[in-house]
């Protein structure tokens, strides 16, 4: 297992977990849990996909994802609940901030393969990294979050987006500046949300 | 017509009639009302056609069914009113037993000729199966009431969609296992229902 | 700058205008604010171009048109909460109302080149006139303002529409049926809004 297959299968676990808990907070049933998880988790690289008219997508190609999520529905209630005070609020924050990173960059760099021009392409790259949470919201019949809590969140996958575009631009060996522009985000959301800095 | 047709015709009437049904209980006008059923009844096969990227969309090659629903949309209304103690609770849940059986396996033997792995071909025919009602609920602002109500009617989808690629697998004849297992999840559907069967 | 061009680039910025007064109501971040006014602005368009499996999308070629809504949602909030006095309800509704009418003749005629049925061009003029303002109110977490309020809104494009349909029909030439059917929808917008009719 690659170091870029693990981070994408604990973007993944990350994306599905904070689904498995907005869904038990919503009291909802088996179903609504995996649904719940597997939209939070390919929800923006789906929506990335379809607006870049790509295929197959992501999941298709890789069914045994779809299989983990179902698989962890089945006992993501009872453990979430056991384990509510092994779980602190900060480890899921920190890998929250991994996925966010590794999915924007995947996301960025992926819309510049096919062609979008630059702007588009950071859109793009925005767009995978936060579009599931937001689905993840719209379904649960709550505001996204990350349009209002006013929290750098999107604002730290822009900046990191634009990180690669101009590495990408100055010449900066592709896998470098991948690394270090997914690791800047991660870094910036995470100083940002320690220090409780917020935009107006 | 062919049984065919009258079976996809009445799976089509019944996702628009839980469409009216909800609209009128969100108090929308004409154009509520019709955009609510039209979602409904196509959401769900329109959302498995666009992650599949297939063309045309199946409603805009019987563009008859969209006007059949324009036209029910004007009369919706004072006729669902009128009805109301004609038409009875369990008449509307068999009828849309019979189109979950039915939406679902055309949406798992799609996916299946898409060329689609068997666990994502499965997820097809729910998603074509619930998803129309999914949208139905989101757009009316509610959480999705297949998410949380804990009765099986997705895992009743997903069952019936296993029994046909296991059919498909050991060589049953297409035409026989399509029948048997979508006729097998509006039987798992309606039984549970009737004995208040609920999952965790 | 040619005409269609000025007002493609009036009816943008109406969409994301209402986008920012609905993401100001609901008290949304710079984030918040920028997405809910790009999905207003875009969003009936896109929507409409994932339907008829057309690339690149509108906002991909103009990637101008979405730097410019990120530009102005910088500034929109203390621009909007200074100007609440000088932007009168009245203006909304009339750039509103010329919005409708291009994007809703624009969506049919583009359908129709994309060889899809009457009624269905018909319905996919509605959807590029009033989806945008659709998947705004379900992103802040409301019924669509156009699925209930009564007043002419989809209406107004749809019979514009069929004005286009017919004109084409005809044999009238494609631009003058174009602008005479755009305006029609802006006029009976604006008539029947301040004759305060409404639907049943």
């Amino acid at each position: 297992m690659t170091l870029t297959t693990f981070l994408e299968v604990l973007a993944i676990l990350v994306g599905a977990l904070s689904g498995f808990a907005e869904a038990r907070n919503k009291r909802m049933d088996l179903v609504g849990v995996f649904i719940v998880a597997f939209i939070t988790a390919f929800g923006g690289g789906t929506l990335r996909d379809i607006l870049l008219d790509k295929r197959p997508l992501f999941w298709v190609l890789h069914q045994e994802y779809a299989i983990l999520i179902a698989v962890l529905s089945l006992i993501a209630t009872p453990v979430l609940n056991a384990s509510h005070k092994f779980l602190p609020q900060r480890l899921i924050v920190i890998a929250d901030a991994l996925g966010l990173g590794l999915f924007s960059i995947v996301g960025v760099s992926t819309a510049l393969e096919a062609g979008m021009p630059v702007f588009i392409a950071s859109m793009m790259g925005v767009i995978t990294g936060i579009f599931g949470g937001v689905m993840r919201d719209v379904i649960c019949n709550e505001v996204p979050m990350v349009l209002r809590d006013g929290r750098p969140y999107a604002v730290c996958a822009f900046a990191g987006c634009w990180m690669y575009l101009a590495m990408q631009y100055v010449g900066v060996p592709s896998d470098f500046s991948l690394w270090v522009s997914a690791l800047s985000i991660t870094a910036m959301r995470l100083v940002t949300w320690a220090g409780d800095i917020r935009l107006g």
